[in-house]
């Protein structure tokens, strides 16, 4: 059986990135995206988008309800989104998000029977966010060993984050040469329904610097 | 302002207890309960008495669409519960469940600024479940430690698991003294609707024995 791997997809940039990086690896690949109250409903759409152009074995769509517990401009309609380039955490961080996206991978993954989870974390552009750096994916594997029923019968999962380190500009590189379509990735944190971005919050300024650093054409459509 | 701690409340026996000790030690108690497509309805039920009963500052219920993922007896109605206290990791075992259940309690925590999450874990009597054990919960501190904004602030979240190392005749006799009413809890794996106990699952069989250890009258309802 070829090797089985839960790829993280939420319809950005970088977990389009992921996904190619984890088929042109072999795997399997199963991708996972979630409904969490998010604003910007083109995101899922963009998720559904990355996925069917790339393949995927499958793809499924966890409601979370995450939005119950409040506390992030994404998913909290009270809370404006920036668009001023401020400093330290933003308000659009999502409390304990990527644990709660990796715990359900983690279920998925065991469930399967996979041997590897990929996220698209990225320490550098997202400084401000606690679980993009490489210090929380490291922690996570460690408590993944003891988690599982597959760790106590003596298997691993491995949980990979290929761009955590890599700058933006190199995130795009190595997806265009994956042959991924960034036309079909929305990043705009106030997306409008058909996923035109607005050009003005903090995720359209990296996505924009990015492409402008990497020297290739920004396929985004601005509204 | 009084230390909150976000509790994790399941209806059974060991979480009752959890609570009641959490609330000993002087916090203000935020519940936390989940449907997952559990095949015993009557879990949420319990759950909602036990955290009436005993007082908390708010209980909320989040739906975790883990049944999407399958592959447990406990979620999957193709699955038969065992009762013939099999060895091994029972097919009981929600993949995952608890790192799901405690990443939506750090979650929480952090929207409402609390400084403990509580979970009624026991290594003893369910040695079979791999995220039961005193060192999962250590590797999820360490874990937690690096996922939050609070976490990078500076402060930190303490994961308290008051029950992991006692038997349950020893969690029954502490919830005895700080006046749990077991009565009020379901720990069956196929309670029917109003809560009366199969008496014959492994969930049946530890509680019924902790009683009798205990040498304390068992108020279960047995069908």
């Amino acid at each position: 059986m070829t090797d089985r791997a839960v790829v993280l997809v939420s319809g950005g940039l970088d977990s389009a990135t992921c996904l190619a990086i984890a088929r042109a690896r072999g795997y399997d690949c199963f991708a996972l995206s979630f409904d969490y109250g998010q604003r910007s409903v083109s995101e899922l759409a963009a998720a559904k988008r990355v996925v069917e152009s790339q393949g995927s074995i499958e793809h499924r769509i966890v409601s979370l309800g995450l939005d119950a517990l409040g506390g992030s401009a994404l998913t909290d309609k009270n809370l404006a989104v920036p668009e001023d380039g401020t400093e330290g955490i933003p308000v659009t961080y999502v409390p304990a998000r990527n644990t709660v996206f990796l715990a359900y991978a983690l279920a998925w993954a065991e469930v399967i029977d996979a041997s590897a989870i990929y996220i698209g974390v990225n320490a550098l552009d997202y400084s401000g966010y606690p679980d993009c750096r490489p210090a929380y994916i490291d922690a996570f594997q460690n408590m993944m060993n003891l988690a599982t029923k597959k760790a106590v019968e003596g298997g691993t999962i491995v949980l990979h984050a290929p761009l955590v380190e890599k700058s933006k500009a190199d995130i795009i590189k190595a997806g265009m040469e994956l042959g991924v379509d960034y036309g079909l990735t929305v990043s705009c944190y106030q997306a409008d329904e058909v996923g035109n971005a607005c050009g003005l919050c903090d995720s359209c300024r990296l996505r924009k610097q990015g492409f402008a650093d990497a020297q290739l054409h920004d396929p985004t459509r601005y509204r």
